[in-house]
């Protein structure tokens, strides 16, 4: 029988292995699959459930810190999660496949045994998620810092977008189809006035974790611990840090380029 | 704004994308990592834990029903489980990095889902597990069945090896170390003597689960269902059918050789 | 200096190799690159240009003695060529990078080395030619074989269509955008129809080679061989043979089946 | 039978397109397939045989002429030779198989045109050379020096460790497995003082293009040409240049760093 084992293993010749190309920023971008369904037949709130968004936002925490030498900075917003591996990173020797496929089945995981604590016990999880989930290589600086943007940018461009749509469905009594038909080929502009004239909404007084996703960043924080003695004692510890700020401007990067250097 | 999104989107040209071989049958295999440690804090029995072989199981009929048209055998024993998509797949236009993790984030998901069923309250769930997950092409129908034969060998192996490990510690009071000394090198032969003459241990009266694995395949069932007159009718349904067979023998591929045809 | 050289040898794990699924056939197709202005700059004979078509096949042959246990069928047609190497061929240990780009450095090279000898001295090669290459796998003998009736079938339709479109530019006095104009949107049939009336061309007795292209299989010849002792004696040898042979059809494949049984 | 092509076109879905990363520099290597035994058949001089030497720098500098705006640094010694397309290069769309044997059989095809221009009529060339050929994307400027770093330190190194074996041989009469054996282990200050005081070589006094190997970058020069008017005009013309220089300095760069900035 260990013969018939030997027999059989040239099966595994079968298999294949990409790594990710040395020296490159890598993003894992996770993306909840047939969330539209979802998200109504758990009843979301819209435009946005802040339930799901912080739960999304615990998921991604956790993900954080399981690799803290490894994950620099993450951005999510809706149903999707993007996280970037610093560019020295050699976690699992960089292979593509257990990379993407470890932090998608954590993540799942995470988002099943959390789901109470946001959902209490009047909205039960009626059955398991799904969520695809790709690493892509950026090898310069601007590259990275640009598909970041790209991601606020759509936060931005799909938020205000969903914002009006609700406004003229939930305050405005039109129908979904009808909603569609007013917003069709309207620029932002255009959208940002009809909020404020017909619905007296000032779009740049909404949530920021609405307007520009939510990222994780590591910060420095100053903790008393108790030493064995019994002491107190100041520490000096990296934490996940949930911030809203705006990661397009070139302001933020200056304070905060040591993101990039590690 | 909108501008400022397509000065941004170039970054997705970086993403790449790769395809299944048309025509081959592919093997979508779960592994769980670290699930040494994992069975430990949550004190697994040893040598079989069946709450956790359970609980996989029905990670594995959820995953199967889910793709009805798609996977057409499954086999799993500890902390693995292998889904064969038929050759003729077309999920996902067979992307392999779609399929890997959307496999891998509705696995764990369900295992977090549906742990408590089989580990009760006394034993909560510590920690989301993981999963890696990979898929591989199979041209042949010689290949496929090694694959599958590879598996069931290995879980044969595997389980003699540890059912006498643990005879040897949890009856003949060795410590582990004594344990795998005593076992080094030996032939099946000897292990199944071992068993038999020290412990009183039939090697092949023990549950066909953990010797020979769990396998699903889709059985034709007749169901008597309720007409909408209220009248019984019988119908003929395809569902998932967990079973224990030894499936490296040619005989059993006689019989059921509709597997490999769709 | 040899510590220098060490120090930058990190850069060979940039690299990437890709291996080729084992139990599959592959072909391996090259394709000139820019032969249209090639052609014309060698003042090629149009439709076909027989010189070039035996140089092409004189490159093959040598590609298909190279690698003799390897190939096991070539066919080719204006300026491609495609190699099919066995199911069980472990060349390069199936790297498709190295397999690629030798075959297609051999090929060009072997065309520069034999031009002459199909040119003559008047026709003077003016550049290096080049030809882009590409290997696929094919997991299953249909697979294979509907490749092969692939490009033979591509074969028949450009000849006849060139056959139409020459006929008509250099017989009956049309030009090139004329000739294309008339030949627009014809079937087959009103194709032969139009060289038989108008022509007097029985497309069928045209060259074989023109119509089906150059195949290469091995054939075994008995040879008369000298001995030692200066004795003639007789061999058994495998030879490339140069067919144009309908590889379309069932019956050729039923007669030469053990090409794909190697 | 138009109909019959569309049947068997299905067969274009098992080809695999990869693409090289964006902004990545690619170097494209080129390697002599066997050229041991190749060298051996065509009686090169040992250790160097300047004709091959500048047959390969020939065809380098041919293949750097056809893609002027996409190769902006070549390096090749031996039987190898090396091209840097630039950061930004967008040629055939970065599709990894085309650039490398659309190189390789170019390559090749000049190899061959061109060999008699260096060897003459003395030493015609016995059969058509294969070259292997792989591209390779290097994320940052470190890397690409790097790269380049290590091909000339390689050079070094053998050159200087051949040109002790072939002294020992040549001038020293020992055999090819004594000079082996005496220079087993040494480090190069042993190797240059053997030179020195036994063969009265200083290693440093011989030929830059074997000590370093061959460089190609593009030079600005004013050339005087003939305007239609027939009066000559004085024109700045970008020009393939050979050098040998020192390009693991950082002088060297610092002064033509405008290669890595197209």
């Amino acid at each position: 029988s260990q013969m018939a084992n030997s027999k059989f293993e040239y099966v595994k010749n079968f298999e294949t292995q990409e790594k990710l190309l040395p020296n490159c920023w890598t993003v894992v971008r996770l993306d909840g699959r047939a969330f539209h369904r979802f998200s109504d037949e758990h009843r979301f709130a819209k435009p946005n459930d802040d339930r799901a968004l912080m739960l999304m936002n615990h998921c991604a925490e956790a993900l954080f810190k399981e690799f803290p030498g490894e994950i620099v900075f993450a951005i999510g917003m809706s149903d999707e999660y993007s996280f970037v591996l610093k560019r020295t990173s050699n976690l699992w020797s960089r292979r593509k496949t257990k990379i993407e496929t470890c932090f998608a089945s954590f993540f799942a995981a995470s988002f099943v045994l959390h789901w109470s604590k946001f959902f209490g016990p009047e909205t039960p999880l009626l059955y398991a998620p799904m969520f695809d989930c790709r690493a892509t290589c950026y090898p310069s600086e601007r590259n990275i810092r640009d598909y970041i943007s790209w991601r606020q940018a759509d936060c931005h461009i799909n938020n205000l977008y969903n914002t009006c749509f609700w406004a003229l469905i939930q305050q405005g009594g039109l129908s979904a189809a009808a909603a569609e038909e007013a917003l069709r080929g309207t620029l932002s502009g255009a959208k940002n006035e009809m909020l404020f004239t017909r619905f007296g909404i000032n779009y740049n007084n909404l949530s920021p974790m609405h307007r520009r996703g939510s990222i994780y960043i590591w910060r420095q924080v100053e903790m008393t611990e108790t030493a064995k003695s019994g002491e107190p004692i100041k520490r000096v510890r990296k934490v996940p840090t949930l911030i809203h700020d705006d990661v397009i401007s070139d302001v933020w990067w200056t304070q905060n380029h040591a993101i990039l250097e590690e």
